[in-house]
């Protein structure tokens, strides 16, 4: 395959910092062109001496002083602030631009790289919920692909290979079920936030281990599938699966499933997502069905876990309302993190927003703009 | 998809019923075109009358005034002997020709089908493990393709869809275990008849299900993997799964598995073979992993079951070794059926006529008949 250079928008983060170990282990076939942090100047740094992108980009503009000046022998260009983050991904040179984002911040870079014909490795899966429908057709007019990072995503889009002529009855999306399956709604009221930011399989971010905690994860991810692989809210069974082993799986009309399996290291699927549609050896650790003799299936508590029903609730009501899920989640989840709101509160702050915010059938660019603003300063008041 | 005209040899037995169910259920997209049994008259004669075919063969001539005369008012013709069951491969009207046939008997009139450029559903998997390299060269000579039955290979095969042009690193090829799983070198000196004939999860004719329970089915297995795949020995591993709902998978060198699961039933692989490369929704039952909350996964143990190791030493030498394994493993299992050996001296058998049998590097088709011819007539010296 043809070298492809990378804009890793959010370079610092969990999914940043794992798609740079996989650029290092294919420095023939990858090349950073690109690197953006939100906060992390000192990481931003050491990964810009160390690859020598293009251009680098600190979205906090407190911090662009010091970016500059250490970078200061380098041939890098340094840039700060959100509409550089924008901008940035319009350069003529790059292939590929991973949006590891957090939330809906991935929204605009995301789309001003879909309208410049870069194709996405799609990490950010907020910008889907937000508003799948308009990234579609955007994807479809300038022809550009996302490759989906999420290891559920990449399972289903892997499933897919060379089956494009051939429909699907319905996907089986895997969950861990996080650290609080099985527990009942009462438990819930006594967990701490420690318990609930450690991950069983995976290590990650914290705005995505609470949402994995409380199964809003997966909601977003049911929302994400279906406009990935353009499947109604019925042909998406969410399945619970505390080893993390098998990642998703595809049950076409034949009847036949096929499931992609692996151990939980997402460097597999970024690096699948990157090398689309090779499969590059690599020196990984490897997957054994003997490390996993047991592999267990259950359902997902619904019950319990409220948001993954909100989550399939907005995805049927459509039009702006999974932007307001996902606006009010963020919200949520960065109040629960400052300790001003218990677990369980989340899901009644979401269901509340979900209810009050004004529906928009279809809504545009704007819409979602004005909806995701109006969401957060009645989630903040609701708080 | 064009109508496809079927040719099922074997057609009374256990894969030759399933693929009648299957071909009924789309009777736009299948014909019956050839029908042939071995002894079992009355059956050939009711499938014809149902299937209205152009021909049928019954290979026991004693057994042909009885079905020329039952189907005399049906503008059907029939045959009767083995070189008419050869023969008849290469009536020009038929597009797949589904081997069933059981053991080594399938190998000529597979031969014929694919010098006569028919595709092959194979099922019987006795024909690569005797001759892999020849059928292999033959295939690539008459530019057909085999399209694998055994529901491990169509596993394997669904697998690849798409991948072509990737590298298998290995291949996972599950195994339930059989009904012995478990027990030990001292337990099987008691074992009955009837227990090995009792088949946890499949269905079978007697000849596989005895190789099931002796762990010699998942070795002709390897083989046929070997040759339908391209592999090395190492690169193929067995995995005791005895649920029987994850057929095989494929290890890519990225690291990524990709699975095939289901409930056990051979209609949807002998569908997959039929109907390549199209999935076609059908009426069989559906997979749930709710039906299947835990799936395990363990070593096979092959100091008990001697056979699964013969055939790994058999695929390692090569020539005529797994000719020999096959025909001496034919008469073990008749043998045992006749009980006039016990269940671990089938293996003691095999081990010894592949001792005794004299080495051919490079084997023509007469080389393989008179092994064949050689070994059963050692191996029921031995007896």
């Amino acid at each position: 395959m043809k070298k492809k250079k990378i804009a890793i928008l959010g370079s610092t983060g969990s999914i940043g910092t794992q798609a740079l170990m996989v650029i290092s282990e294919h420095p023939k076939l990858f090349e950073v062109e690109v690197l953006t942090a939100n906060n992390n100047s000192a990481l931003l740094i050491d990964q810009a001496k160390k690859f020598n992108p293009n251009a680098v980009v600190i979205n906090n503009e407190g911090e662009y002083d010091f970016v500059r000046k250490q970078l200061s022998d380098f041939n890098i260009k340094v840039y700060a602030g959100k509409s550089s983050l924008i901008d940035i991904v319009s350069m003529e040179s790059i292939d590929t631009v991973l949006t590891a984002l957090v939330g809906y911040s991935g929204l605009e870079p995301t789309i001003n790289a879909i309208i410049h014909g870069k194709n996405i490795a799609l990490a950010n899966k907020e910008t889907l919920v937000v508003a799948g429908e308009l990234i579609s057709g955007l994807c479809e007019k300038h022809n550009v692909s996302i490759y989906p990072v999420d290891s559920e995503h990449s399972a289903i889009f892997q499933c897919l290979t060379g089956e494009s002529f051939n429909p699907i009855e319905k996907i089986f999306l895997t969950a861990s079920g996080g650290p609080f399956r099985g527990l009942t709604k009462t438990d819930l009221l006594s967990v701490t936030k420690e318990q609930a930011l450690k991950h069983p399989n995976w290590e990650m971010g914290s705005k995505i281990t609470i949402d994995s905690a409380s199964l809003m994860n997966k909601g977003l991810e049911v929302i994400e599938a279906k406009w990935l692989f353009d499947l109604t809210p019925e042909q998406i069974e969410v399945v619970v699966h505390p080893q993390s082993i098998i990642h998703s799986g595809v049950q076409f009309k034949d009847g036949s499933v096929i499931a992609q399996l692996g151990i939980p290291d997402m460097k597999i699927p970024i690096q699948y997502a990157l090398a689309y549609p090779y499969r590059v050896k690599n020196s990984f650790p490897r997957f054994s069905f003997f490390d996993y003799p047991n592999l267990t299936f259950e359902k997902a508590d619904l019950n319990t876990f409220q948001n993954l029903n909100l989550a399939y609730v907005a995805l049927k009501r459509g039009g702006n309302i999974p932007c307001v899920l996902n606006a009010a989640n963020e919200v949520a989840v960065e109040s629960y993190l400052n300790d001003k709101i218990g677990f369980l509160n989340m899901s009644d702050l979401i269901a509340n927003c979900m209810e009050k915010i004004t529906f928009v059938k279809n809504p545009t660019i704007d819409d979602y703009i004005k909806t995701n603003n109006e969401t957060r300063v009645l989630a903040k008041k609701l708080i």
